[in-house]
C-alpha cells in the first residue's frame, strides 16, 4: 500500500515532485536558536512576572476587522496583512502585532476584567511585506501593557521594567538607554506651526515618520524629508511634508533642545501638557534610582506609529556595531512603546488609555550574541550509545536507560550504519561524549567513552595527523559498572 | 489630535464600531491556563531532551504544496486548511500538523542533517474545519519523530518515550496504556479478502476509519461501517465499506483477537512483517522494563491516518470520564503516532523511514485537569501595594520596589480609585496580600498587610458578617522596615 501522491487544487494528478522549500520571508530556528531564545524569552518573563503582570495567549488569526490597521510605516492601508475569507465569507487576518489582539480581549472583556488590566504576551506576528536583510514575514514580539489607567506612574513603571530587562539580560548599564519622550510634545509645536486639525492628519504622519528617520539618516535628510524631499542613494525619491524653513527650523528646534524643568518658554497648552507629563515621569524614575544614564528624556524619540498619545520610547543598545554597508553604527532600538488612549475605543466608544512596551524578539536576540550574552551550555550536549553489534541491542539499550535514570540526555544510535558513521553521527550531531563496547571491552568488562568536545578541541590543536590517530586522546576505558559516574566527571569538566 | 477611526476595505469610513469577538473555534487562554500549560509543556520537553531529542522551530505558513494533503477523516482533500495567495501568486497555508513541515525540513536539508535526524517541536497547528465542543480551529501539538532509520528500535523508543511523558506529568501506573499494532497486519488481511492493490486505496482508507471508531461506537457499528453503511442517532446515514459477512469476520476477528507469539496461522508475507516487527519491538520494550499493563499489543489500534506504513500507536488513559452525553466512559487518546516512510519521499523520490509521536495538548491538559495533576501554586499571586495618598505616590513605590528587589512578585495600584475599588481589584486580579499605609499607619510607622488568601477561606467559612467586619480578620500589622519579612511570612505559608 502506497501513499498516492495527491496534489493541491487545480493540479494535474501526475504532476512533478513538490520541491522542498520555505516561502521568501520565513525561516526554520535550529536546536541552539530555539534553546537561547527559550531562555531569553524566560528571562523576560520573569522580570514581568516580578513587576505583577500576568501572561495571556490569544490566537494567531483574529477578525480582520477587529485587528484594524495600525501598522507602522504602511502607505497602502490594506496591504502588509496576510488575510483570507472564513467559510461564511467573513474576513479573518494572521495577527501583525501583539497590540491590536490586546485591545480587542480588553473590549470583549471589560466588564470581568480587573481594571488596570496588566498582561504579557509573546508570540509569532505576521507582516505581508517585502521581506529584506533582517526583516521577515513571520517574527516574535514580546509584549506588556497596563490597560485602563491614564497615570504617569503606569508610564514610568513600564520604562524601569523595559531598563531591568535590559540589564536581566545581561546588558551592561551603560550600554542601553530607555530615550522617552512625549507625542504630546511635538503635537503642540505642530499645532503652532499651522498643522493642527483633522485636516491635516496625513502630513502629521510624514513628519512623524520624517523625524523618526534621524537616528539613521541624520539631520540634513530629515531636513530635506520635512521640506521638499529627497533622493536616497539608490535614486528612489520619497515625498516630503512640504513645509517652509521657518516650520521646518522650529521642529528641528524643539527635537534637538534638551529639555529641562523650568527651561522652557510657554507654548500651546497641549504642548506644556507633554512637558509636564515628562517631568512627572522623570521624577518617580529618578527617586526609584534610575537616573538619566539609564532613562533619559530625548524629544527626538517619535516612533513612527500614529496611534501614540502621550508617552513615547525606545529602548535603545548604545554598543557600537557594523551595519549592512559595513559602516560602524550605534546598534540601535531593539523594542519600544508608549501611552495608546484609543485602540479599546475603537470597539467601545468611550477611550481606554493604556501604555506597553513590545519587544523585538529577534533583533533583541541579534544583539546579545554580538555581546556575548546568550548562555550555552556544551553539557546540554547528549551521550550517545553505539550499536557495536546488532545482536547485542538490548544491552546497549539498558546502558542508555541506565544513563536516563541518572538523569543524563542519552541516546542508543538508532541507525544502520557501521562505526565509522555512528560516530560522524555523534559528532554531527553535536554529542559530548560516545560510549563505546565491542568485543574487547565486552571481554574485559569495560566500555571505552570518547570525549568528544575535548576530542574536538585537541583535533583543532594537534597538526601532526599520524599523532591524533595513534595516541588515541579524549578516550578512557573504564568498568562497566563506573559507566554514568564516567560520563558525570567528563560532562562537569566541560560544565565549568 | 485623535485617531482616525480607520477601517478595513470597501467599508464606508463612518461605518459602525467594529464589535470585539473571536472568530469561531478560536479561543483566549487566560494567566492560570497558560501557566499550567507552560509546566506541562516543559515536562514533556525534559523527557524529550533527556531522550536526546533536539528542538526545531518551523514557521507557522509553508506552501500549499508542499505540505501536501494528509489531514485525518477528511473526505473533501482540498478543504480543512487555511490557505491564501502569496503577492507572486504562489498558495500558501497555515499548517495543519507538525509532521508535514518537518517532512519538508528534512527534504530541504537532507544533506546536512545528522542521521537518523531526531527532533521535537510544539506549537500551535490549524484546521479550517467545523469547530464543536473541544474541537477547536487552532491547537497546540507536541510532536517527537526519528527520521531515517527503518529500525524497530526507534519504534520501541517513541513507545517508552510516551510511557514515561505519561509518568512525568503526574499519571499513575494503570492509569495510562501505549496501545500498539503494526499496519502491515491489517493490511495482510486486507490483501487476503481481496482489498490489495492501488484500485482499492480508497475502500482501504473506508476500512480503517471504521475499524478506528471501535472503542467509541462498538462493535456493531463497526460491522455496519465495514458493511452496507449506518445511520447514527440524529439520522445521517454513513456510506459503509461494502464487505460482505465473511470478510467482515475476518477483519473483526483479527482486531479482536489478542496476538502472541508463535500462536496464529500462517497468514500472507506483509502480515507476517507486522507481527514480527511487533514481536520485536514487544521484546525491547519488555527487557527495558515496560510491561504488558504499559505498553501492550492490541491489533484493534489503527489510527484514521493513510499515511501510517508500520508501527501505529495510541497513548490512552485508562481512567473513567464523562462524555458529552453524560455516559460513564474511558478518558481515551491523548496522543499516537506511528511509523510513516512515504512522507519524506513525496520530495526525494526515494523513501526515508521515519517514525513519531504526537500529543494533542489540550486533550491531554483536560486529562491532567480531572486527575488533578496540574500543578498550580498560590504563593504565585502578587503582592499589591495600594495608593491611599496620591501625594505619596513614590513612597508607595518604593516598597513596590524593595519587595520586587527581595524576589517577590508586587505592584502598586496604577488606577486612579479609591480604596474599596483598589481592595476590589486586588480581589479580582487574585493578589495574595494588600500593603495598606493610610495616615494612622503613617503616623506609627506601620503598614497594614491584609492576607488575601486567608480572606478569602474566613469569609467563605464565617456566615455573621458583622463579625467578620468588625473582627478583621486576615490582617495584621506591622512596623515598615518589617514589611518583607512579613510577606514572606504569609507567602510562605500558602506554599506550604
Amino acid at each position: 500500500m502506497t501513499i498516492p501522491a495527491r496534489q493541491g487544487a487545480g493540479r494535474p494528478a501526475k504532476a512533478a515532485r513538490p520541491k522542498a522549500r520555505l516561502p521568501k520571508g520565513l525561516r526554520d530556528v535550529g536546536a541552539a536558536e530555539v534553546r537561547a531564545l527559550d531562555r531569553m524569552l524566560r528571562t523576560i518573563r520573569d522580570v514581568y512576572e516580578l513587576y505583577g503582570f500576568e501572561p495571556l495567549d490569544t490566537p494567531v488569526i483574529e477578525y480582520t476587522d477587529a485587528l484594524g490597521k495600525f501598522l507602522p510605516d504602511l502607505d497602502r492601508p490594506n496591504e502588509g496583512v496576510f488575510s483570507f475569507q472564513d467559510d461564511d465569507e467573513q474576513w479573518l487576518s494572521l495577527r501583525y502585532d501583539l497590540t491590536a489582539p490586546l485591545a480587542r480581549y480588553v473590549a470583549e472583556n471589560y466588564d470581568t476584567l480587573p481594571k488596570p488590566f496588566r498582561r504579557y504576551q509573546t508570540g509569532p506576528v505576521f507582516r505581508n511585506e517585502k521581506p529584506g536583510p533582517g526583516r521577515f514575514r513571520q517574527f516574535v514580539q514580546f509584549d506588556a501593557d497596563t490597560v485602563g489607567t491614564p497615570s504617569v506612574a503606569a508610564d514610568a513603571e513600564i520604562c524601569m521594567m523595559a531598563a531591568d530587562t535590559m540589564e536581566a539580560l545581561g546588558i551592561a548599564r551603560g550600554d542601553y538607554v530607555i530615550r522617552v519622550s512625549n507625542r504630546k510634545v511635538l503635537d503642540g509645536v505642530m499645532e503652532a506651526i499651522g498643522l493642527g486639525g483633522d485636516e491635516n492628519a496625513a502630513r502629521r504622519l510624514t513628519v512623524l515618520r520624517a523625524i523618526d528617520k534621524l537616528d539613521r539618516l541624520g539631520l540634513d535628510a530629515v531636513r530635506l524629508l520635512l521640506g521638499p524631499g529627497r533622493k536616497d542613494e539608490s535614486g528612489d525619491f520619497t515625498r516630503g511634508a512640504g513645509l517652509d524653513h521657518e516650520q521646518i527650523d522650529r521642529l528641528i528646534d524643539r527635537i534637538t533642545t534638551g529639555i529641562a524643568k523650568g527651561g522652557l518658554p510657554p507654548g500651546p497648552a497641549i504642548e506644556q501638557e507633554g512637558l509636564e507629563e515628562l517631568f512627572a515621569l522623570q521624577a518617580l524614575v529618578r527617586d526609584a534610582g534610575y537616573d538619566d544614564s539609564r532613562i533619559s528624556i530625548d524629544p527626538s524619540v517619535v516612533r513612527g506609529l500614529e496611534y501614540y498619545t502621550g508617552l513615547v520610547f525606545e529602548a535603545e543598545l548604545t554598543f557600537d556595531t557594523t551595519d549592512e554597508d559595513g559602516r560602524t553604527v550605534r546598534f540601535g532600538s531593539v523594542g519600544g512603546g508608549g501611552r495608546y488612549d484609543g485602540l479599546v475605543a475603537r470597539f467601545r466608544g468611550e477611550a481606554v488609555p493604556a501604555t506597553g512596551f513590545s519587544i523585538g524578539v529577534s533583533r533583541l536576540y541579534t544583539a546579545l550574541s554580538q555581546l556575548g550574552a546568550l548562555k550555552t551550555d556544551e553539557a546540554d550536549a547528549p551521550v550517545v550509545v553505539l550499536v557495536m553489534d546488532r545482536n547485542r541491542v538490548t544491552d546497549y539499550q539498558r546502558m542508555t536507560f541506565a544513563l536516563r535514570r541518572a538523569g543524563i540526555r542519552a541516546e542508543m544510535y538508532l541507525g544502520t550504519s557501521g562505526m565509522k558513521a555512528q560516530l560522524k553521527y555523534a559528532d554531527r550531531r553535536g554529542a559530548a561524549i560516545a560510549v563505546i563496547q565491542g568485543e574487547d571491552e565486552l571481554k574485559r568488562g569495560e566500555v571505552t567513552l570518547k570525549d568528544l568536545i575535548e576530542g574536538a578541541r585537541l583535533s583543532a590543536e594537534i597538526a601532526d595527523n599520524v599523532e591524533w590517530r595513534t595516541g588515541q586522546p579524549a578516550q578512557v576505558q573504564v568498568p562497566e559498572e563506573r559507566l554514568i559516574e564516567a560520563c558525570r566527571d567528563i560532562l562537569a569538566r566541560h560544565r565549568s
